[in-house]
């Protein structure tokens, strides 16, 4: 097979018989150039399947009109709700979002990160901000506006548009610990690496802490995000030393993971042991029991992210914004059998 | 603020004292170059946050090592699953993914496939086969390899790496047959634009067709993929007419939708009503009663899917695979009480 060169433009100009600054206007400015030629050219352009350079395009205007995303799994809900509404925002207004995994590998996130701004995305969506610190300053050298999403911190350095992990973390503590429980455990996410699942695991510690727990009536295991290695960790954590009476999960596929494999174990929930979730995504109304657990405002902070971004590419500098969770009570909470 | 100019190849060769085909084969090449040399150049690389131009780049090597694809909704897991091994399997070769999402909206569909193209990817990931011949000229047109899947069909004029929608679906309508149902109802998904849904839809069709039942005792209602809609077709099916003894479900969004629904109403499933769902995402095993669905092979189609288009991209003639779905019986499905 020969190699396949693309179209250029220069090729729409010799078919359109025009010069390629016309071509070149019939791209751009449609209604500069006169209808007859405009038509014969929009056909030539279809014809060869020429596509406008993208490389010359974005030097010409600055601006290729894409987002790029990067988001640590597409393999469960946990983004996906958030990042609809990021990329509805971003469609709305005319530009695409390129959207890239990372696995939660540190290595490829930034190898993704580079290949989204090779690709000329003018800003990007990141999740979290727990990175290299040469990242950062590659985006800044580059003049990349970011947002960080799904957590959020007062620090000055980054702009976030997110809510507080430990903040929302403690507070699910604090309620878990008003139903009466005093031994309680926790399912939460690899912490390293994962500055959400790190806060969420340090507020309920805090929460614990603050009020008495001894640290002998606290247990920690971590896992990855899924139902199956939720429920080896919730028997592992049955498994060793005096039941909790409660446990707190670092989002709700560790809660769904939870609360199966007690039921499969013959341990009713919340009767037997109450189970505690955070997120908020349809998986906790799904499961029965039905999920208490943290509400993220998933959609706002998606819209919030675009809108963010828009404005700093405007040269505005970008703001942080705080978003509010709230505690949703269902039914796998309630107070210990006594 | 200044225009930031990025940092092109010549001001990195001014700033190192080499020439620019040295840079380049720094990059490109490292071991032609003394250790000295490209050390000085790289930390020159590095300091100036020096990205190689994605098109000079691709002009030179014709291939930009990026794989794209274009899925209908990031917004549940349907697709997660599978797009998760497709990315797997294309890190594991160095290459690197964007995905796009098209809300499914053809137009939307349409202007991602050439943001994608005009980015530069070398290969494209498709969902399905309905949409107009234009893209298929153009992708024939720009030489891009792709593959269609989550769908296969024995038509010769696409390459597909999924599984025969109608022949599942007409499986499982069987099976409720099978379980004695006579009066079935199905709620679908948008057949519109979808041929997924659309030949699901087909397949229980043919099935009951072929085995006697009338039309007067076959509904269909059709709804978005989601929790709710799914719930409200469950409502308006049992609102009109004969109420039916099995729901068969186009996705298992639907059929969670509908067992949720159902037991809201204090209908039991499967005692009052059998459910069927398709696609055996982890949600059929989260809801209760779990649900008897069609078992897609997400992980292979996806590992499958890349394999094909990195082959296609070696000029190799890419092949169609057809992969097999099988029934999974849970505890949905039941003989109608008599």
């Amino acid at each position: 097979m020969e190699k396949f060169q693309p179209p250029t433009l220069e090729d729409v100009a010799r078919k359109a018989a025009v010069s390629t600054a016309t071509v070149s206007r019939c791209l751009s400015r449609p209604g500069t150039v006169r209808q007859a030629t405009r038509e014969r050219v929009m056909q030539v352009v279809s014809e060869l399947g020429y596509t406008p350079n993208f490389g010359a395009q974005a030097m010409a205007a600055r601006r290729t009109n894409t987002i790029g995303a990067v988001i640590p799994t597409m393999d469960n809900a946990i983004f996906a709700k958030g990042l609809q509404a990021f990329q509805e925002e971003i469609s709305s207004r005319g530009a695409s979002l390129l959207v890239a995994s990372s696995s939660y590998k540190k290595d490829l996130e930034e190898k993704q990160i580079r290949a989204l701004i090779a690709r000329g995305v003018d800003a990007l969506l990141l999740i979290g901000d727990d990175r290299d610190e040469e990242i950062y300053e590659y985006l800044a050298k580059r003049h990349i506006p970011y947002v960080l999403a799904w957590n959020h911190r007062k620090a000055a350095s980054h702009t976030y548009v997110g809510f507080d992990n430990f903040q929302a973390a403690y507070a699910m503590a604090e309620r878990v610990l008003q139903h009466g429980h005093r031994r309680i455990a926790m399912i939460a996410g690899i912490t390293e690496g994962n500055d959400r699942a790190f806060d969420r695991r340090a507020g309920v510690r805090k929460a614990l802490s603050d009020h008495g727990i001894a640290d002998a009536d606290f247990s920690v295991v971590e896992c990855v995000y899924s139902i199956d290695a939720a429920g080896d960790a919730f028997e592992t954590i049955l498994g060793t030393g005096r039941r909790p009476t409660a446990v707190i999960c670092g989002n709700d596929v560790l809660a769904a993971g939870a609360i199966l494999r007690a039921k499969a174990m013959g341990i009713s929930v919340p009767g037997g042991i109450s189970v505690t979730g955070f997120d908020d995504i349809e998986l906790s109304t799904v499961v029965d029991p039905g999920v208490t657990t943290v509400h993220v405002p998933h959609r706002r902070m998606g819209k919030t992210a675009a809108t963010v971004l828009f404005s700093a590419l405007k040269n505005r500098q970008p703001k942080s914004r705080k978003l509010e969770t709230h505690i949703i009570e269902r039914q796998s909470l309630a107070p210990p059998a006594s």
